[in-house]
């Protein structure tokens, strides 16, 4: 049977990055106090194709992702990178994992446990030339409250939901959990899925205790990013879902290049 | 050239609904202050299709909104669902019209003028032996402020931006603005593009002022609804996306049947 | 510390449904092949409210849904809901668990094997005087082949992907599977996640042979379910996501009443 | 009233952007057969903010915004930035203005008239020392027919619904329809909103003989970008909603560095 894929191409244009893109798959990735959590992720895995071929086989990476499904974790990347290049023949290679993380939180006053969803993503590259390049991504939901909105009011203050988007490189392994800290931390407050009344009164006042802008948490997380050694660039992002307004507040740092204004995808 | 929609069908099973579902389209739609407003449209127009027919012809939907799109509006879809019947060869025409309609509002002490977005939708039906049945549905953003927080905490209240999806039938003619107006006159507070501090001012006091749950704000706007002699029966969702939280506060009133389990899509 | 929730309404205006919505949380749900599977829920969880009070007690849900987790299932929501009306002091309940679920299939030549995700949803609700009502949906993934464009065309024929909404009503526990499989008998293919060249051979060209409408397959899913027994009512929409539009076809029949023009949602 | 925002930071460190995200808004772009067009936005405005500030001022990006509504383009871009950047305080300056764009297209063979959709984004920037970024994307939904499958199987080959991403810089003023144009001839075959049964047939057989890998289609328009001396940068994505899969298959191409392995948001 006929390998159209493998064929000689004569256009003279490698291709960046060739795929699959939003595969879903059950994955178990590391857990900090279970050891490993059940989890489903959509997947992008993606190579280079050079110039002189005309395409890539697409059902190796579903093949491969197959195999490896029981060990998806920034500590294994560097292995799939490595079977991805192998088994497409490529110079380079490209994953993002992209799947909710749940935590364990104990509501402030009462300890009424419930879990808490984070949207996480782990990312890896190999280039020639260039050692493994691994990212590491949360999305945390926080509580914000309005300083100005404090200030000039007699009483209350508006505040809402927001997001935070935070990515990082590191030297060493980074957990899922320290990144959620960090970002946590620097909230008016954090968010919980269990509270009771008694919870419901410290998260009110700590909130209204503790206003922030969007430029404060971004510039919070962005200090403590810059103190820790084991951070070797990162970029973060807070977005809140203004209770007064429809649209969002927006503030971003990155410890890199300005980012140029595109996204890549 | 063959028509195989056109051949008969042994299968004996007639279609409730067929036809074409998330069409794009720049419409025209009425504006109480302006006349009429340029907007773009999702649209979802279907026909039911007799046991003996093969198959419906999608392309007449297309042609049918391309002809009318200048005067999509409650008032000319009996016009628009009769064509469908007509050229669909149909019992039954059902339409579905999906658009943000923009309302300029003034901030409420300055006065700064800016434009606020809702979600609206028009949907019309007819089916043998019924009149034609119209719904007219507004999505619009409110904040809620918590009573219990403010109740309980020594200072401030959890708030949070929310959603209230309002859909009515009606005797005479509705304005998306007077249903949008109820809605509004039941939050905490309503919201704006343009706020400028004494606005923030205000519109922080207010809500403070004027705590609601998801219940108040369902029931508010209910007994509004009730006491319209205009409204034959209406459908109210609100939903807080708590600020003390990562999930939503939600609650549902209807006039008519405690609805069915299950959405029709 | 007040209890607000608990105050006396004067309103005299029931509320249908209140509660919590788009709550994430990891549940393990019944897998006929593995006995069970772990998958991430996004899960609604409402009771009505009577007129005489202010509020219901939002965390009891989550507390709930905390408890009962490891055991989500059909079998398990008669025990779920009952606790949901003691817990709240409610007449009805109702829940929704919707998840991707994971399906080990092997590619029809080669036997490659790779897992298939569908996007399930199970529904409970009980009201006063009412038995248990109990409804199991699925969203399929399918490829259809237009047997117009096969007719008239002197080579190809346009195909795409599909997607099929089933949702039954039962008098006996019913398979996920099984609701899956009646879905993919009907399309002109199925549609897997590892194909090799042989196995791509053989899709496309029983795809080719097997051309099917939007109206072919939801009848062929209809007329299934109608002679099946067990099922007591079906809703099934068929969507194509047309190769040659940038909108798609649609077709829909249920056993039960025409539906009203509005969803629930 | 206190002006929180004005008051001095003593963090030390700036950040890169603040601003507004996800206001919607109505506005009028550049056509080029109608001289204009009216659509509805998504917009985000940035600017910088130095580390001596504590906050931006949020509503000055909608006054601004509200002002200039009548003429958002390219071409009056670099207005609005400096404007930002006036009223902002700021040294650089950041818009993103998303909107549905449609275009008038005839069918291939009756010449049936109908509006075809495209997502595109006009996107500006200014820095300290640099000329005006200006970057034009649209989203061109397509119609792939794979080749492998054409030449494996007996009769048919496995087709879908496309979508390509493409952004380019430029010298001189771009058309949106020029970028979709150099997109629609690369696909197997481009899309429409009307097609009667013969044009059905030649689209049929135009893609079928036409088959196309992702790879293929987006080395085309790479090649086609290289050549035109008005295009400084590109990047063009290639996502084919497989028939034959529950995922997508994926190529990216871009004229400058391989990109980052983060997008900025």
């Amino acid at each position: 049977m006929k390998d159209i894929q493998n064929e000689r191409d004569y256009r003279n244009m490698a291709i960046n990055k060739v795929g699959i893109k939003e595969l879903k798959y059950p994955v178990t990735v590391l857990d900090r106090s279970q050891g490993e959590q059940h989890t489903v992720a959509s997947i992008n895995m993606y190579v280079d194709l050079p110039h002189e071929y005309k395409g890539t086989h697409m059902s190796r990476f579903v093949e491969l992702l197959h195999f490896f499904r029981p060990v998806i974790s920034l500590k294994t990347f560097s292995n799939i990178l490595n079977q991805m290049k192998q088994h497409l023949n490529a110079a380079s290679a490209h994953i993002e994992v992209t799947f909710p993380y749940f935590i364990e939180k104990s509501a402030p006053v009462t300890g009424a446990k419930g879990l808490m969803d984070y949207a996480c993503r782990l990312i890896g590259s190999v280039h020639p030339g260039s050692k493994i390049d691994l990212v590491s991504e949360v999305i945390v939901p926080i509580s914000s409250v309005c300083p100005c909105s404090k200030e000039i009011s007699d009483a209350g203050a508006h505040n809402q939901r927001g997001r935070v988007n935070l990515r990082t490189r590191f030297k060493k392994f980074i957990w899922l959990e320290d990144m959620i800290g960090i970002v946590e931390r620097s909230a008016s407050c954090d968010v919980f899925s269990v509270l009771k009344r008694s919870d419901e009164k410290f998260i009110t006042e700590k909130g209204y205790a503790n206003p922030k802008f969007v430029e404060d948490i971004v510039r919070d997380i962005a200090l403590e990013l810059k103190a820790d050694k084991n951070i070797t660039w990162f970029a973060v992002e807070v977005e809140n879902f203004e209770s007064i307004h429809n649209h969002n507040a927006y503030a971003f740092i990155t410890s890199g290049e300005p980012p140029r204004i595109l996204p890549e995808s």
